[in-house]
């Protein structure tokens, strides 16, 4: 048996193999960057104007002063050059500032008719007044997105503005999902009153997803030949093995057996934690991953969260900031393992304040949907107080 | 010119109109439920054994006591029957509790070989030790997802044992997400000096798309009547339309004109908010909704994530608890407007702490990367201290 940290550790030591591949923009958000993107021009690329008014030049105006107004430019026109310092020129924002011009006086400080513009007497102009100034926000070449970013939609205006029409993002490792179980029939079908319908790999597909990791689904009977031939199969189409179920000490538990007999090396068969303790992990030689997770529904969703989901981040380049909440009522827990409390998250006042939510152990999942994520409660303690900040593992958002 | 708060009453007095449609299961994630799910069945469906072992009847235990092993049953077999309190049923985790049993024992817990199982003399047998007891999670009929649930792989494993193999989920008003602008150019395009490509509709349609929210994209110029034909034939097609730019105070910002004359009733023009202040809101009799957006990037930004957002989720009755970050150092803000600050947040030990930003103004969007949100900041004030607590808005998650 390992620790959590252990386990962690182990299995971070063999990153996931994960090349780049190329995406429409409109494909890329919540995908992982592979590739430094740098500004192709400068930031704005021009003198933009940032308000519609009149473009002067600052250093020609005194209170009282009235303008010739020597020409209108629109956002997209070509830019026109300020001739006179007792000129301006007519401008609308996300224009180019005109040539001579350093500033622009917005239509509410002053009184405009067709030919003349006279500023309010009490105004003051500075020089770049309202100017989103030519590099300001990034010089050409300038790295402005690295490796590793998760794209969020704010990525995405700042990959649009440089023309990444597509991208760089990294695709996931071949990954096949597989439950086991003689006990388990499909969604669809009418369970017998002894069977039950799948629900993990449904809902590891779905938390998958959600980071664009797209993975192929089966489903094996506790058969050993048939397990065995299954298994094999799938070692050689695909890099990545995650498998619920049968990895416990039942009779029918073939799965470390099989894999043992098909070259994948043990690095580890349960983890000092609760729920899922039974948690198999290893790989083969030629770089092929198995994730075998315990079959009871939260142990399996805590799995994915605490291990899974963080190994292929960081295989990506991307760091996950750790998060801590404040634990919200004392809770005691006697055996020496890291304690996963099913917790639910109200913030107040900025505080993330962590309300233990009660299921009936590890077979109860549809406690899971009152709940935000887990608190992990380490191992050489049992009494964990109120008010004590614990990492917090999410596997939705809390607000 | 409204408040924020006028603002966000008048949009969410007018819903969305959202229509419940059908999805497989696998497509549901992060989609809104449209419809109460109930139990289809007692949660557990049968009084399931939760440790590989031995199924008793605890009535017949005593210290030193050895059991025939009368049978074996494994997950997914026909339910057993115990005949007599001196045997025991080798069981697995899964598996129905035979009749006549009330309690298993691990095989950790005793000696075992083939005819008998002899626990060892220490321990203590309770009734239901080690059994997920029938009807426990829910009851057969109760309502264990509500209308308006946000569907998170959690929630995908609850609908997966019941059945669901596709789901009721609220589909989005018909969109069209509209650019204007004669600067712009589609962002495969090598920009004049004076151009730029276009950022906001990629970004607004990203964010949309992680809602599962499909959108159309159009790009206008900035010339009354192909701007007034063009949107009049959106509004023929579309619920709602997204625009930006076009709403400021230029000679070309035709948007409110050409809106009012196609009978969209402005609600507002104008919003007491910095970035923003330029947002148009306006819908017509016939249920069409039209928001129109200032085009800076970090206004269109922020407005989709205050405004827009919350509209369309409370619109599919989803209760979006609010969350307040802790301001980490003091800000002032003389104008009589909502401040909305960009901030990264950074937790430490439970605490959301709320690190300004600095920008180069609302143009300033390659800024976006490095934040998480905007922290809004009322217009009655003008000093906002370091440790107070104020409304975040989070465009992605800090953790």
């Amino acid at each position: 048996m390992v620790s959590v940290q252990q386990a962690e550790e182990i299995i971070q030591s063999v990153p996931a193999v994960v090349r780049p591949e190329t995406v429409p923009l409109n494909h890329a958000v919540n995908r992982v960057l592979a590739e430094e993107v740098t500004a192709d021009r400068d930031l704005p690329p021009f003198n933009r104007v940032a308000m519609d008014g009149f473009a002067v030049d600052s250093r020609g105006f005194s209170p009282g002063k009235r303008y010739t107004v020597a020409g209108m430019q629109a956002a997209g026109d070509d830019p026109l050059l300020l001739a006179h310092p007792d000129t301006c020129i007519e401008i609308m924002t996300g224009a180019v500032l005109p040539g001579g011009a350093d500033a622009v006086i917005p239509y509410e400080w002053g009184t405009a008719n067709e030919t003349t513009f006279t500023p309010h007497p009490h105004i003051t102009i500075t020089p770049w007044m309202n100017v989103h100034r030519k590099g300001t926000d990034a010089r050409q070449g300038e790295a402005i997105l690295a490796t590793g970013t998760v794209i969020s939609p704010a990525e995405v205006a700042v990959l649009a503005s440089v023309g990444k029409a597509s991208v760089n993002v990294y695709a996931f490792p071949a990954t096949a999902l597989v439950s086991t179980g003689n006990e388990l029939v499909p969604v669809q079908a009418r369970p017998l009153a002894h069977q039950i319908r799948q629900s993990n790999t449904p809902a590891l597909q779905a938390a998958m997803a959600t980071m664009g990791w797209k993975v192929d689904l089966f489903h094996f009977k506790d058969d050993y030949n048939h397990l065995y031939t299954s298994i094999e199969n799938l070692l050689g189409q695909y890099d990545v093995l995650i498998v619920t179920g049968g990895v416990s000490k039942g009779k029918f538990d073939y799965l470390p057996q099989v894999l043992e007999k098909l070259k994948v090396k043990k690095l580890f068969h349960s983890v000092a934690q609760k729920p899922g303790k039974p948690f198999w992990y290893g790989h083969r030689p030629d770089g092929k991953v198995v994730f075998a997770l315990p079959g009871n529904p939260v142990s399996a969703h805590l799995c994915f969260y605490r291990y899974i989901r963080p190994w292929i981040l960081r295989s990506m380049k991307v760091t996950v900031p750790g998060v801590q909440a404040m634990l919200a009522s004392e809770v005691r827990f006697e055996p020496p393992l890291t304690y996963f409390l099913q917790v639910q998250i109200r913030t107040e006042q900025g505080v993330l304040r962590a309300f233990p939510v009660a299921g009936h152990g590890s077979g109860d999942f549809i406690n899971l949907k009152n709940v935000h994520g887990f608190l992990e409660l380490p191992a050489n303690q049992n009494e964990f107080k109120s008010g004590e900040a614990y990492t917090f593992i999410p596997f939705r958002t809390p607000f």
